[in-house]
């Protein structure tokens, strides 16, 4: 893969020439990469919301891919710029809790405090390092430049706790809402490992209170709902999802992001 | 043209990493290919709108394009994943009529059901074929893999009848309003050939309803309209559309999509 | 760079098919060139925020960049098509003023009324000449057609009058918001050569008034600001905001492009 592989996912929105000006830096250091939109409509400032949109995608990029998350309220303060790499892939992000969710997943990291300023935009600006920092950064390793001389070895990055679903008894889970996506689809924090009980040959029978409602269902194709009610189903990023066929489950019961889900099992 | 082109249309939206994922699986397969988006802005589930955009762009691009088309209300059910080849252009799509324009433009068409699962990623979800089986099936399309290892050849695909517009007598043209695109115009499912008497050399007067509004002027540029006052122009796509100069007339008419348009001619 | 860079902003948005059939168009002339998006949101018909956004982007490209701007509202008019040349960078446009911001960087300026229709994808529309003239040109521009070939040089194009801050005695300075970024910061005309005063090494007071609002704190870092209350910084493009840390001071201050900015200075 020689020309290099560069995904960008940021909260710079599309109006505006922030991720144009990346990618003109991007490509003024290597003309040949390949630039992939992740995406760049995380909600501004939402370093959470980029930390699972980075993970529901980076691991389907070719081995070397780079990965560029810029969510960073944070620009211009002390806050370090790192360079992380995995085994397949490698990330370029503000220290500042973004890869949180690739740090969990991930079992070999190499964390780096990006201090080789010769590799930046001149003049560094106090407001932009998407541009000036990042951007650059992404560049020379797409050139192979080896991570050891962007800067030293850390451990003490930062890294959030992710909302794990809590099994209060045998009968009672707690989780939360992580995401509504574009199409009003809940996905809970919760995995087939957290409630084994409906991924049995015969799976059991639950009551899920979300918000107001309740999810009694059990689908395994979103075309399977009937209209207007809410289901629950296993989604592709291997989470349990709530969702309504050809509709919106977030509509349907009136809740967003970080609500509770308490499911209930005989 | 070694390293093949892929476009993309979905109603994945830009919030989410749908596409992101999708275009990693691509370039997982080809890392060469260059990817093209068309729109991820389809209403979500709306296979005709997904229909009509594709249609407005994809013979724009060289020959042995593969377009990649994922509405799929249906994704995880019995509908098949469909491999359409026509005489310059690749399809790859699911069996839900999404391209039914398609098919009413092209004259020599081999639509696959596609089978041969060992190009999939595994494992295949139930809940996103975009990335599990279309992505990688384009993916290794784009490298030249022949289309009928992908699988059988199949006739009794499904194609939506695209809403034509009625002469009900000398005097009266029936039609509708197909889609508002973004600056308001509304593109109706009107042509040239259904009204030869505004393309002659002295022109008819008309007067066209929709809803509410009276449009009875012909211009043939945006610009020549009037401040705030709807026109007939023929668009781009070679309908004939109701537009207003630098407004709305989607708005200036108070009418969207599916509105009904009716001609009088003298 | 034998494969060329051609950079796309229009007002197409991205729910229609607009600019997928540019994109195919310049693809089908070249197919090894790169595209990249800078934004496709420009508001409708709005030439001035087109020229903003553009330069903010366009000199982080590597030299030899054909940018292209498409904003048209007069697209099938008289208004000509141009090929300008600057130092680095190629821009295809129409000639209604969209690239007047670029016209005031530039030193070097070479500016050419294109008329080599032979380079155009026939049947020229009246309705979308990104798609049949300006693509078709820049995908060429991008194989290395030289610049001669396209069209003569002309001098009589349209170059807005950019409005630029007045010094009204030695304690007033009057300016303007020009643009509203995603995050709701608001981009002032003010350059640092205008209010030299807060950039000396003991910087002044002052006191902005902006709406009904006043700012009176001047920030390094978005961090550094107090929750909820606007400051002044210098931005990424050169120009002072006003700005609200994790939040947006177009919402705190109530107002948007084009609202007058008063600085008394001690």
């Amino acid at each position: 893969m020689a020309r290099g592989i560069v995904t960008l996912t940021t909260d710079f929105g599309s109006s505006d020439a922030f991720v144009g000006a990346m990618k003109g830096v991007i490509l003024a250091v290597n003309p040949e990469v390949e630039l992939v939109d992740i995406s760049h409509d995380i909600r501004p400032y939402d370093v959470m919301e980029a930390a699972y949109v980075v993970a529901q995608a980076y691991r389907y990029f070719p081995p070397r891919t780079i990965h560029l998350v810029v969510v960073d309220p944070g620009v211009g303060t002390a806050r370090r710029p790192l360079l992380v790499s995995a085994d397949r892939y490698m990330f370029v992000a503000p220290d500042n809790g973004v890869l949180s969710v690739v740090y969990s997943r991930e079992e070999s990291l190499f964390v780096r405090h990006i201090t080789a300023s010769h590799y930046f935009l001149e003049p560094v600006s106090n407001t932009f390092h998407g541009r000036d920092l990042f951007a650059p950064i992404a560049g020379w390793l797409s050139r192979q430049v080896e991570t050891d001389k962007f800067g030293e070895l850390i451990t003490d990055y930062t890294k959030f706790a992710l909302p794990l679903p809590k099994r209060v008894n045998e009968k009672l889970v707690k989780a939360i809402v992580l995401r509504v996506d574009r199409f009003g689809t809940l996905m809970t924090n919760l995995t087939p490992a957290d409630l084994p009980e409906l991924f049995r040959e015969k799976p059991a029978e639950f009551k899920m209170t979300v918000g107001k409602g309740e999810v009694t269902q059990w689908k395994t194709a979103y075309a399977d709902g009937a209209q207007g009610e809410p289901f629950a189903i296993l989604g592709s990023s291997g989470y349990i999802e709530i969702a309504v066929n050809k509709g919106s489950a977030s509509q349907a019961l009136g809740v967003g992001r970080g609500v509770e889900v308490s499911i209930v099992l005989p």
